[in-house]
């Protein structure tokens, strides 16, 4: 979207440049512990890596011995270099002393920053982990078609899933037709996926998917991984025949996320639309309204504090639910792109309550 | 394995009263930054969570409202709490000021730190990183059987890619028959499986599988999580008539394989092991020796400077491996049981060449 022609490595080089920064630094050294910077700016995620963006000048990616044919092969950043026995020994070499350094607060560990303090000697470390939200949280034309093409792929595997609805006995068999289109349509699974019937619906997080399909609400959520880029979609479906109080429960939510959608604009606050949507919901209201969506299927948009005004060129999931413990719970969420010149909502599935019926 | 009577809760907490630690902390609250310390002492997982151990009394498990249902019914943390909307001063509230707190500097974030030195007053922070690897070095009995089981899983499905291997024609089908057969036993995948025939072989992280399985070695990588606890082994077959000289190349490496685990002994020095098979193989071996299984696929055991000495109860990968840049490569892989009364190879699959003619 926005400067399209200005890389992403450059926008941050602006920054630095802007801040006094010398050097910025991404570590990914931990399996438990990712830091998505480096695939952001380099379209590959080695195990035991290093990114380096100066100010000015090339960036560097440091990779283990075992990475580099794969990297090379791979990375948007052409200038990889062998990782060495005593990493922070080379990394001091690199860089030099006396530095000022910008590091991602939110990913660095204590541990990383002794070791980081010890071996660049006099250096002073900045935060650069809001500058890199804030970049993050407007993509480009590229990004933008990635995530446009995982929606599509979702919105093709709910249908086939409202196609075989019929025939499914178990909450697993859903969760294994998701899992199946997926890999055919090269993709893997954004997040693991989330079937709860009956009962079961009213656990948002609910992952066990193994109960028997029971009568009632089946809340559906899931979404693929495309080219690195993510989906999120929920849709509740009926297996039975609901009551007239279950329809108006589910019309209800529907409408509050509709209004919620139309707010969604450039310049809005998506704090005070995820409040307003809370004032009508209630209690039974238990999560955030939504959240940003990219090469993390969380992005730090949303109801966070400071970066909940919407940009142009952000996409977020906007998916209220209501969930009534040990009973019932309904959700409907789809991802939307916001941009100067209107809304796009990209996950395109009917949001009619869709009645499964049970013979 | 060791004091089985003793809960590791119970270990930790005689830890803390050793060195004087009032509490301590355990943060998971990003998605892409996971403490694994929530899941070995809860057995469960929950997004937004917080673990907090006391030195003394029971601990305490927060967790966001949407995880609540769930977290309740799997937890072995009897007490959960719901998170606040100001988590820090909810857990101000909870600690009190002025005290002694344990972090896990190896997962804490600085932007974690700040927050907690702000909320916390007047309280210090220690290190308590090594003190839990400490702990997750010797397994208990039940997680050597989990991970016992976990390894036969993996034993069964090799014998199936074996017993199938004529039918192959991608890459692609071995590693689902891989995903399928782990599914099949409630398991999920250790990790990403690597399958690389011909010269993708000299990848050690080749994760595309998508080639067309080409005459030559093959490295097939892969392991499951079974109830939590992971299995990882490496064979290498091959595909055609292998020369008299990839045979060779093949049992010297076997040879060095177990000629390694055999040096494996409770007290023995893991980085020296590693350091005589390096003397051996050359530049063509290009990664470490092996890594500690248990929770994580890697853990800090191995040929890390100060965590090598291995312990009672221990259980580690020995997987030494020669690669030939865009030619071949072959990684032999077992896990290894380490007690005082001698080691098992949990990984029981044969470790002879298997040929399969193509036809």
């Amino acid at each position: 979207m926005k400067k399209e022609k200005i890389s992403k490595i450059k926008q941050l080089q602006d920054i630095l440049s802007k801040k006094n920064i010398d050097v910025s630094i991404f570590l990914n050294f931990d399996e438990n512990k990712k830091d998505k910077t480096v695939y952001y700016f380099s379209d590959v995620e080695p195990e035991f890596s290093c990114l380096i963006i100066p100010k000015k000048g090339n960036p560097k990616l440091i990779v283990a011995k075992l990475e580099e044919e794969l990297t090379k092969k791979e990375s948007k950043i052409r200038n990889v270099v062998l990782l060495e026995k005593d990493f922070f020994k080379q990394l001091s070499r690199i860089i030099g002393k006396n530095k000022k350094i910008g590091l991602n607060f939110k990913t660095v560990s204590l541990s990383e920053k002794k070791l980081l303090s010890k071996h660049l000697k006099k250096s002073k470390f900045f935060d650069v982990s809001n500058d890199i939200t804030d970049l993050r949280i407007q993509k480009t034309d590229d990004e933008i078609d990635k995530i446009r093409k995982a929606c599509k792929i979702t919105d093709e595997i709910f249908s086939k899933i409202i196609l075989n609805a019929k025939s499914f006995r178990n909450e697993k068999e859903i969760e294994e037709l998701i899992e199946n289109e997926a890999k055919k349509n090269g993709c893997s699974l954004a997040f693991s996926p989330i079937v709860g019937s009956g009962k079961n619906s009213s656990m948002p997080h609910y992952k066990d998917n193994n109960s028997e399909i029971k009568k009632g609400f089946c809340v559906i959520d899931f979404g693929v991984r495309y080219q690195g880029y993510n989906s999120d979609i929920t849709r509740t479906i009926y297996f039975g025949t609901p009551s007239e109080k279950e329809k108006e429960e589910y019309y209800r939510l529907l409408g509050v996320q509709e209004e919620a959608i139309k707010k969604i604009k450039v310049g809005e606050d998506f704090k005070k639309i995820d409040k307003a949507v809370r004032k009508v919901l209630g209690d039974s209201f238990i999560h955030s309204l939504g959240h940003g969506l990219g090469i993390d299927v969380h992005e730090r948009v949303s109801t966070d504090n400071k970066r909940s005004l919407l940009k142009d060129g952000t996409i977020l999931t906007v998916e209220p639910g209501v969930y009534h413990t040990s009973k019932f719970g309904i959700r409907i969420e789809d991802d939307v792109l916001v941009t100067k010149r209107g809304n796009e909502i990209l996950t395109k599935s009917s949001k009619k309550l869709i009645i499964i019926k049970i013979t």
